[in-house]
């Protein structure tokens, strides 16, 4: 049975800020838990009602119960597992790299780590307003795509206006990206779900691109972030294939 | 202040027999309100905090208080509506045709009815175990697009046998979408979030499509379903632009 301290400190971990503290962060469900085991991500420890068959160090059987008053989902899901946070890789440049400026909402960067992982993108590089990638929620949208994606939280403004490579921004108002020469190398930034890219990391962007609207009628609203960035994916890479 | 009675009519409109028994459906916030309100769709009555300046019979100036008792979300958003079914309009046969498969979760068909208003798809053709259009979680996610795409449930496989027109299954392992040449009239077809298209739809796919993966890892899953027709829906329209 799980003491009231090993409870307090594994539910402690739902804060992002004492997830950077102890470097570490809760990922639960089979499916997820055994893609990171399989992953270069290192196990911390796993609480579990069956056996994974690893280490007996690292392996604790709980019952059902213990379970429920560790997990952070409402259904939990047979393993909640403690992973360390990977090493920090230096961003290559020779390759196409995707930029969030202040992305807010958990689901929408779970996707986009997921679409990242299907492009093949390897560095996704976050503003530090950008929602947390070890939030439970992301974790949950990203499927273990999150131990094939490079993330990297950075003062934004600083990184672009570092970069050799063009630097393009998803626009309501930019060039069609249908007729726009794409880059195999290069930063694409997408903006915040509410105010799209903020004004200072507006004036970093060499080329603004949009997504054209093709209804008839009129439409008032945007295309959600995360699909906006599977389109402008797609559009980068479709030529390589 | 609402009698019970009222309370209990606007709550039972959460179940999607009663609705489509009443023919009635629940919106909430000011923004998707009045875009319903500007659209084709008939008001049946609204619940407001504070005057939408319409007709006075439909208008129900409540207090916060009743609000909240009404209200299908945590943080109720100044008005509550209810709307008519639309009238079912026929199918064009002329343009392109999303049919989705028992798509189960309602943000994913919220993404998939905006995708189509972005992309100009005018009919949406349901199997009959595709979530209900009018679920509240659903129109949350639509932002309005429901107003300006035409909803049909249907027994699909009758509908997909009927039509002459060539159509089109999203798979893992279909012919390269890059590659393939896509018609202007047609269907395509998304499956089921878990299990893809179902054997009885299968037969009557026409073309198998599939988005390559780009990664060079071995990745395991695939793209959600929403993103998926995002991007076929882009590849099936940039070249009309």
């Amino acid at each position: 049975m799980l003491s009231k301290n090993q409870i307090k400190y594994i539910k402690r971990l739902g804060q992002k800020k004492i997830r950077h503290q102890e470097r570490l962060f809760v990922v639960e469900g089979i499916k997820t838990v055994n893609e990171l085991l399989q992953s270069n991500f290192q196990l911390h420890c796993l609480y579990t009602t069956e056996s994974f068959n690893i280490d007996a160090k690292s392996e604790n059987i709980i019952s059902e119960n213990d379970l429920k008053r560790i997990s952070f989902l409402k259904t939990p899901n047979k393993v909640l597992a403690i992973f360390k946070f990977p090493e920090e890789t230096p961003i290559q440049f020779n390759r196409l790299i995707v930029a969030l400026d202040d992305v807010r909402d958990p689901g929408n960067l779970g996707t986009i780590i997921r679409l990242c992982d299907w492009f093949g993108i390897r560095d996704l590089v976050c503003s530090r307003q950008t929602v947390d990638c070890y939030n439970p929620k992301v974790l949950q949208a990203t499927m273990g795509s999150i131990s094939r994606v490079s993330i990297n939280y950075v003062d934004l403004e600083l990184f672009l206006s570092e970069t050799s490579l063009p630097v393009f921004g998803a626009y309501m108002n930019g060039d069609n990206v249908y007729k726009t020469a794409l880059p195999e190398k290069g930063v694409l930034v997408m903006g915040n779900e509410a105010n799209g890219i903020s004004k200072d990391i507006e004036t970093h962007i060499s080329n603004r691109i949009a997504i054209p609207r093709f209804g008839d009628l009129q439409a008032t609203e945007s295309l959600n972030v995360a699909t906006a960035t599977a389109i402008l994916l797609s559009e980068f890479k479709r030529g390589l294939n």
